[in-house]
């Protein structure tokens, strides 16, 4: 940071869960903040703590050169974008509401001036830490004249390239991974839990577990990356055995089993395709043939 | 381990990736190893690394007093098991064949000597590893007497208790959670992939993910056992939100979304139960509703 980055003025759009997080970040880090709320009572909280309350989203944004926003979706976005036309000239706003690729490139073509799209891959409570990813991509130059001061609310901040679509698909396959562990973790609970055994107990070897899962995913990216699936390991016609385990005793207790049902589907058809004695990774396959 | 555990003689049925694996663990650790497969031609490199190969079963299971089967089923250990009849007294068998709780009380129904049943949480190359768990329940005394010689297989090793269908419990539980991470991966992957972003790229970030989704799990789980489930950081309708978008990205570029749609579906139940504003972890009280 340089050493008069932290008096820049900052604006904050939105102030729900994480748009409140976000303000506390730069407010804690010095920056005379102006935050804006569509229902008012919000940002009560944050004027007590030292944020200038601004009475409409035009003097909002009038008031810093960097415009945050983060409300529930894009559509949000463009209602309280309504007021001004097109991004100002002068201003970088970035964006770390979360939407698809297409609602980012759309929104980049509104026109004006700069503007970076980014996704937070953290909760609120994870505002400020050095090693909260924060991704964004489009205006390169408006991201560097600003990296310093976003690195307030994530020290891991990546810029993946001018494509405004690039931080919103990160942002899903980082979802989507993070959706998959939990159902995981979910239904190993319910499934235990069945059997008089408490999700405290399990969670300890469940993140051991998760923390051994993510050490293999370099590999499977080389086998995604190169095509070839080698099932060194562990074949995924020995994955689709213990995938039918898993659904016998979800059902045995009652629960409900279309989490497991949908992947082994999947493997099922890989092994019908004749992929039997390859990696699970080779299942990116199937996922390519709708 | 005591100074002559090492001498004790151990014999593995069953050598395939796994029961090989297990095999060469012990050979390593310096314990006189009986090895048998049904198909012959799997024993050769194991002689040639100085275990015996024994002719039957039944040859196999005498010449040690701790057996360790390790083939592709309950119905495969039932199968070569039959030659003999009931397990052996004076000898302990330990099961490492993935199954069922169901099939894992069965079998130690059949009797006769001591039945432990197991769980391997790695694949073969984590065999002889310290941090590798296995998770054992059954026959207490009997674990006991070969706890040290087990944990040549895996440091990490867990007695659970009398029940012979826990260690299954668990195992599917924690398989549970490394699908559902894996197949989160994948869709990840697939959709980043075909934006041309390649996996290699993306695995660090998915493995960053992938260890931060594991320190949720034990406030998941104080959530899960109290049965209240507050969404201060993220709530339930937020992340429903954010599903629609992997959805949406998968679908937009031709990708198979029944995984993503699986997880979205039992969201909208519990949304639509009124859950809307809980946390995540809410969602394990739908799969209790069938
Ligand atoms: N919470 C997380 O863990 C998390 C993590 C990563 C990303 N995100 C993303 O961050 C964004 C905000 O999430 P959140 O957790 O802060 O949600 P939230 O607590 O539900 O807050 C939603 C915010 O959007 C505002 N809003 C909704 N519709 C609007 C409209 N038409 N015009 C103006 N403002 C509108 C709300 O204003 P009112 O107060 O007036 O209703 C509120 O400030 C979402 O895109 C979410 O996916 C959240
Ligand atoms: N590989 C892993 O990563 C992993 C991880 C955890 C747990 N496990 C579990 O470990 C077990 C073995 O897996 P693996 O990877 O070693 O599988 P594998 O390579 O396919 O080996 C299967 C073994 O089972 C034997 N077998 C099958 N049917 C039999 C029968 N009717 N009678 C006698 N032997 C029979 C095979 O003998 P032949 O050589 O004669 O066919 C072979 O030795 C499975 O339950 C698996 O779920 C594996």
């Amino acid at each position: 940071m340089t050493a008069d980055a932290a008096t820049r003025p900052v604006t904050v759009l939105g102030l729900g869960l994480m748009g409140s997080a976000l303000a506390r970040a730069f407010l804690r880090a010095g920056h005379p903040t102006t935050v804006w709320n569509r229902s008012a009572a919000k940002a009560e909280a944050l004027a007590a703590e030292g944020a200038q309350v601004a009475g409409s989203v035009a003097g909002a944004v009038a008031a810093s050169p960097l415009v945050v926003v983060c409300v529930s979706d894009y559509h949000a976005v463009r209602e309280l974008l309504g007021p001004i036309e097109g991004f100002e000239e002068g201003r970088t706003f970035v964006n770390l509401t979360s939407g698809t690729s297409r609602e980012a490139r759309e929104l980049a073509a509104w026109g004006g001036g700069a503007y970076v799209d980014g996704a937070i891959l953290a909760v609120p409570s994870g505002i400020g830490a050095a090693e909260t990813p924060i991704l964004y991509s489009g205006a390169a130059d408006a991201f560097e004249e600003h990296a310093d001061t976003l690195r307030v609310l994530g020290g891991a901040a990546a810029f993946l390239g001018a494509d405004h679509g690039l931080a919103s698909l990160h942002d899903v396959a980082v979802l989507s991974l993070m959706w998959g562990t939990l159902n995981g973790f979910l239904q190993g609970a319910a499934v235990l839990g069945a059997a008089g055994v408490d999700a405290a107990s399990f969670a300890p070897l469940a993140a051991i577990s998760a923390n051994t899962v993510a050490g293999w995913l370099g590999g499977y990216a080389e086998q995604i990356d190169s095509g070839a699936y080698p099932g060194d390991d562990a074949a995924l016609d020995t994955h689709l055995a213990a995938m039918e385990h898993l659904i016998d005793e979800s059902e045995a207790v009652g629960l409900d089993a279309s989490f497991p049902k949908a992947i082994k589907q999947l493997a099922d058809r890989a092994v019908a395709a004749g992929r039997s004695k390859d990696s699970y990774a080779v299942l990116v396959e199937e996922l390519r043939k709708r």
